[in-house]
């Protein structure tokens, strides 16, 4: 019934760390094994008992598994193909959880070329990073969006599947070119922007760091989020879907100078039709389950006692 | 002891019907009259019992406030002072809790020139409009800056002061120009880009508005929330804060461009620099107390065991 009874997660940091506790979870009797290449990692990993063996080689760890997750940065992927390739088994399905795809999946191949590969990407995360960050229900309810290469047969696919409606995602099935397109517009270039605003507002000289921190709350604390994200994560996720993050930013640059035009002209109804458009956005956003519905996020107000 | 014992609202939306309810609750004896030039807001306003009294005019609504509290968007303001003109106190101070300060203190002193007037505005708010979405503790813990003119006497900024801290707030000053500066930096570019990012996003050919809407938790749903703030408002605030807004945009526009420069030669070091700065400043944001320390805000995940 279990689409696979021995786990190896290749990198333990959040989202590593967290397939291990959701797995544990809602397949306890699966085997987890993990590896990663930072031995204070693997500490951690062995003193708060994420896996059932934190193995000392990634050869070690992959040597009986039937399903290798490598949830390393994209820009890592390789070496950690090239770490297993020897002690890999022929049938074990390897996949993996890089934001971009058709640059991680040209990497794999390169080393692991007759492996059974399954692309996969968790639409989930939080701005924190490491093995103590990763949490049972991190993918529950949120989207797996899995990228099959062409010719792919359809058992390793459903078996995925499988696993990772187990662990309480909802899959969906997407060539890895498109993939890196919707992510550029739904992620990458939203990351973008927010580190750059940040950048930005702490290098004025008019306004100081410390005045952009104290009255943040006007909005700027929102972006701080996701700009407090793993850097080296983000790196490699630029890096590896260049086109797609640069068309999408080509066509936003075109958009935010179309609004300074209707600021500098004073043309409001620009405006007005524009912020009226997205607030139709949120809602759907929101009637799909993927943000909370609570004002500000459900941001704690102290008691918001209805007076 | 109260700095006011007659405190009236004009405009009960999110951030008025929120001062009533904070005054309700922290000043229980202040009497508080409201006004909104919308009748279904007068009577909702009537319905919950957010004032004492809902005034029929504005004229009546001031006719014996010692505080007149103008709640209305930046664009509404000159219309609402000449509404309370003719019947305004002498010795009533006058506030506002505009976005934009030295537009509206134009505004303001061209119908109004020898009230009594200490403009204001309070950093807080929710995505959410209207005098239901309201709540108490809204103004707990977040910044209100005053803004007086130069030459206002001391005494009614104290007493604004003090109504501000009875609210929860902590009070600063500012002048008007420096506080437009600083609102660009730290609210209203923010709030322009995050309106034209989701605007970009469902105007894409190539990705649907429903796979954006699916895969928003990959960071788009950040931005979403501010983008679901009230239009009018934010027209208002763009057309009269436009040059430090489209100065502050051009500083952003360089810094974009500097990183999508950095994309398309492969310089990840340039990437990796700013993405280390920028999770120092969400440090300090949330140190300071103006977000929440939980992950992803603390969103809603199911029950987060610690497995």
């Amino acid at each position: 019934m279990l689409p696979f009874a021995r786990v190896t997660i290749i990198g333990l940091g959040l989202i590593g760390s967290s397939i291990a506790r959701a797995v544990r979870v809602t397949m306890p009797t699966v085997r987890i094994t993990g590896y990663d290449r930072d031995p204070g990692v693997r500490d951690t990993a062995v003193r708060i008992g994420l896996c059932d063996d934190v193995a000392d080689s990634a050869g070690a760890a992959v040597i009986d598994a039937d399903l290798v997750m490598l949830c390393v940065p994209v820009g890592a992927m390789a070496a950690a193909a090239a770490d297993i390739a020897d002690d890999l088994p022929a049938d074990a399905i390897v996949s993996d959880v890089g934001g971009s795809k058709e640059s991680v999946i040209a990497a794999l191949r390169a080393v692991l070329p007759h492996a059974v590969l399954v692309p996969g990407h968790p639409v989930a995360g939080t701005e924190n990073s490491g093995p103590e960050s990763g949490f049972a229900t991190l993918f529950r309810g949120r989207w797996c969006i899995l990228t099959p290469e062409e010719g792919c047969a359809e058992a390793p696919v459903a078996r995925l599947r499988a696993f990772w409606e187990a662990l309480g995602a909802d899959v969906e099935l997407m060539t890895p070119r498109h993939h890196d397109l919707v992510l550029a517009v739904t992620s990458h270039v939203p990351h973008l922007i927010a580190y750059s605003i940040v950048g930005t507002a702490s290098d004025l000289e008019e306004v100081t760091q410390s005045e952009v921190i104290k009255f943040s709350a006007g909005g700027f604390r929102d972006f701080t989020r996701i700009a407090a994200s793993d850097p080296t994560m983000w790196r490699d996720v630029f890096l590896n879907n260049r086109e797609a993050v640069l068309e999408i930013l080509q066509r936003l640059t075109e958009d935010v100078t179309m609004l300074q035009r209707a600021i500098r002209w004073g043309d409001g109804d620009t405006l007005f039709d524009l912020f009226t458009r997205t607030r139709a956005i949120r809602r759907s956003i929101i009637a799909q389950g993927q943000d909370d519905a609570r004002p500000d996020f459900g941001r704690d107000h102290g008691e918001t006692a209805a007076v």
